[in-house]
């Protein structure tokens, strides 16, 4: 959703949908990375590095989206905290389906707006 | 956007558009509610103020944005950093018009996958 011009600033729309739970942010954009990371490497360590994040840090990110679900959004090889490999759940493959259909049909149903905020920026 | 479940754990989704152009940030919430709150008290002072943000810092928000439009999103009343009254400009105005259709429009496009999420998470 760039739009480079000719003098070279590019311009970006980015849908950055947060979903609270009570007190908690059980869904953004840094967990929905995290998540696919996860999924592609199979390792939340791997994931974590790749975002230039601790494992402890990515660790709580995931507590706390398993904690907002109703089931766990992935499962881990040996349980708990250690640093085996690390799998979606159905319901982690679910919630990143949705998530990523939101973001993407959002992005398309505000494209007029988005035509005319971008005739205001400098490009 | 906050559905309250009988057990009292309330889920909200929340839009949070952000523009960017080249390596700044041009727009997020964090900028439209400050000028909403420009717009509403006429005072950058107390627009950062109710935001709980140092005036430095609503102003150097406010810098950026000037920088990414053509035309600047608020006048100061007697001109760069002196305390006075501001008032928003038109783009300003067409600007926050803008970003407030693109959170409208887009809350309406995804609400289908957002009652799916819904069913997925505690209440």
């Amino acid at each position: 959703m760039d739009k480079k011009s000719k003098k070279g600033t590019s311009l970006g729309l980015h849908p950055r949908w947060r979903v609270t739970a009570g007190k908690n942010i059980a869904l953004g954009p840094g967990k929905m990375d995290l998540l696919t990371l996860i999924g592609e490497t199979g390792s939340i360590g791997k994931a974590a590095g790749k975002m230039g994040m601790s494992y402890m840090r990515a660790w709580s990110l995931i507590k706390t989206m398993n904690e907002c679900f109703h089931l766990p959004v992935l499962v881990t090889e040996r349980g708990g905290r250690e640093r085996g490999g690390a799998t979606l759940t159905d319901t982690g493959k679910e919630v990143l389906k949705l998530y990523r259909q939101m973001e993407k049909g959002s992005l398309k149903a505000v494209q007029p707006k988005w035509r005319s905020l971008q005739r205001l920026l400098r490009t």
